[in-house]
């Protein structure tokens, strides 16, 4: 972007709400994956809808790509700006705009982290539901735009599934409204769907309402040892099938926990192990525990402990989420692949079995944890940062793994999105219906200014 | 339709699955709702996606409208064939395709009905919990096309929330898989959504991966009176907000329990009233009866029955199913606006409010009942048939109520779609998205032939 351009895209927005300093466009150069910083030209601050319209129309106009930002901790790349251009942060569109208490609903501006809306809603006893373990850093937009996953999905649905309405600023700077603040809803095509998960390829989120649902009186959180992974998944299948009030329902394998007792001091069990959450009626969920236990049971799994406090309860969900952190001070040096990929929960113990098998025979170390419940898992390939070749073979694992989802029905993007490093597998995955997905890519951005080179492969590139 | 082009389309699928014969065109020319009837030219059974995809590809070449046909039982025009052409038929692909019980999936084609799917599923222990109240009538295949709700929607979801995969034959004629076997799936646009809510005018749904879910081993269904609405919404806001293990909450006025009363001879007191209907461990559910007892006790709510068995629980729910048939024996040469609209649930006292006040301002007979756990109400206004100044009362007050729902950030069409009684309502309540929603529409079938007339309104006509 030469000098003539920036000073007319200050004249947009206002100069103050631009930076072209290099620390700015620096923290602006990667998210949280493994993937190569590329820098943008130039960063943005909107504040308000009508300012991200005028800078995306100015955009359009100049051919300048744009990329909304959110938190930054994206784990496929998806906010990278690798064309350059202009990033747009929404962090100062960080708002709630309304609660709607007795609709069970609130408006919200895209840039508000996740923790911080739960913390202003506190008084209303109402929450929003469906975080990523990430909620502490990310936005609801980006959360939106990456229809993130997360614990609870299990009983509250995902991102995506309690999102009533959205506004979309377009390329060409127009704002279009979907969906509607009735539950239920069926006037025309539901285009709200097509802006969650498009990581940011089709619009810029501008304001979102979100479903809320009561903080449950009683919440009693479990962990549960297993002799194999085999057993585990029966367990997951008994437990799913028996109509338990279940929120939560994830799967770490004993290398996972080696980690975290070594890292968090924690003494668990180092065996396969579900960590499980029950949300309802402290009487209601007291009750359900013996049919938990006989369930579990039934497959050899013994229940290490059950945390009915809030305190106890998030000593066992920091072991849980602590371990992405982990790594960095127990495995210096090292990187890790986290495969993000989502499977029927059948293959669940097919998972573990390609995911050691395929350790064992590249010599890398891996692992795999993840929400049983959805399917949707994340399996590690650990190699040594300084070793090219080590990277090469966790990669080869990571693709290894990518395919057989797919081959299996599943997918290779579960909650992290196709972003740049997933995005070869498209055309494998949805062969017959990439086509259409370009067609509407081009309706919505015809001159290719949204977040360019991700979701779609470039060409001659291929899984 | 000349003979030429039926003679081609003879070729195309064989003889013997098309009709002319006055008595198939005439079956398939009008749904349960009061719009006109329209018969097509001609009426085809197709029996594979190959012959789906081979008669779509002989009508984009030769330009003639096809309207695909499930069960007829929409209540907005949705299935009239208005512009002639021909009625595709799903009924006779109506098998399970496979069950995956230990994906809590299940696969099938189209034009299987509600009813005849969980009957074959019973063996399983897994049911499909998403039906609408015609679920021995419709086929998945049309629940799909409509996003059809439900009497269990706040706990399940409602029928679009329930599918996981689409095959889908486009007007082209080509055949493209959509969505994933695992649940959660961020890989590219959610084009599946798409589909789901589109009445037929983007594809024909040839095949579905359904989500199942474990046959609850508790149920316990309520009936509770209220002294008067508002204390009823009061009530509603309650149990919603405890956090209990509620499947359906369905809210009844007076008018309708009079109309129950006087067809079933049930005797019960007419007054607004909720079914309510728990699933869960039979002693969890159990032990939250004194909580409901006391939330609507706060609002002067009484509970006049606990069913607990089957059979007590089919006739609780026969009095809330069996209205729509109610109608003709007990209110002979009458006439039922059956308005389907969503509002935010704080605007149902309100609802109300309108219902009886336009019903009493233009001397109509009116009454509501509804989804209450997601807005979703059906507004009646009730006149002769033989009365044409009484049928445009009536759908004067339609109109108003209509209106008024999207004025309040509600929906024209809540789960019977826009069909064509309510497609003049698109440009009102999407004003902004409605052109992207056209550009979609002409992306997937540029030559207009698929049931066409649905959805977007004719030039001129607006609400």
């Amino acid at each position: 972007m030469n000098d003539l351009l920036l000073d007319s895209l200050r004249d947009v927005i206002g100069g103050g709400k631009v930076s072209v300093q290099e620390t700015d466009k620096q923290t602006h150069a990667h998210d949280e994956s493994f993937h190569a910083a590329h820098a943008p030209d130039a960063v943005v601050w909107p504040e308000s809808t009508a300012e991200v319209s005028a800078v995306l129309r100015w955009a359009n106009a100049n051919r300048v790509p744009v990329t909304a930002w959110g938190g930054g901790s994206s784990l496929e790349g998806n906010p990278i700006p690798v064309r350059g251009g202009i990033v747009l942060d929404m962090t100062r569109m960080d708002r709630v705009v309304e609660v709607l208490a007795s609709d069970f609903q609130v408006r919200v501006q895209p840039g508000i982290i996740g923790d911080a809306l739960n913390k202003q809603l506190k008084s209303t006893g109402l929450f929003f539901p469906a975080f990523p373990g990430s909620s502490d850093i990310a936005t609801i937009g980006g959360m939106i735009a990456n229809n993130a996953g997360g614990m609870y999905a299990v009983r509250y649905g995902v991102v995506g599934d309690n999102v009533l309405q959205l506004e979309v600023a377009l390329a060409s700077g127009d704002v279009i409204h979907t969906g509607s603040r009735s539950i239920k809803n069926v006037a025309g095509y539901d285009l709200m769907r097509l802006f969650v998960g498009s990581e940011g390829t089709l619009g810029v989120i501008t304001e979102a309402t979100l479903r809320l649902v009561g903080v449950p009186s009683g919440k009693i959180t479990l962990l549960v040892a297993f002799p194999a992974i085999e057993p585990t998944l029966d367990a997951v299948l008994g437990l799913l099938g028996a109509g338990l009030q279940i929120a939560a329902l994830e799967l770490m394998d004993s290398r996972y926990i080696h980690l975290v007792n070594q890292g968090k001091r924690l003494g668990w069990q180092e065996a396969p192990s579900l960590l499980i959450e029950l949300h309802g009626l402290l009487e209601s969920v007291a009750i359900e525990l013996p049919m938990i236990e006989d369930i579990c049971g039934e497959y050899a799994g013994v229940i290490a402990q059950t945390a009915t406090t809030t305190e106890a309860q998030n000593r066992l969900w920091d072991g849980r989420r602590a371990v992405r952190h982990l790594v960095r001070t127990l495995l210096p040096g090292m990187g890790v692949l986290a495969g993000d990929i989502g499977v029927p929960i059948s293959q669940i113990p097919e998972l573990f079995r390609q995911t050691y098998a395929l350790g064992e025979e590249r010599d890398i170390q891996t692992m795999a944890y993840g929400h049983a419940g959805d399917g949707n898992f994340h399996c590690w390939a650990i190699y040594r940062e300084d070793d090219a070749d080590a990277y090469q073979r966790a990669t080869a694992i990571h693709e290894a793994l990518t395919g057989w989802a797919i081959s299996v029905g599943g997918t290779a993007a579960a909650e992290h999105g196709l972003g740049l490093g997933k995005r070869k597998y498209l055309p494998k995955q949805h062969a017959t219906s990439m086509p259409h997905m370009a067609a509407i890519k081009r309706l919505f951005d015809p001159n290719g200014i949204l977040n360019p080179g991700k979701i779609f492969p470039d060409e001659n590139e291929q899984a």
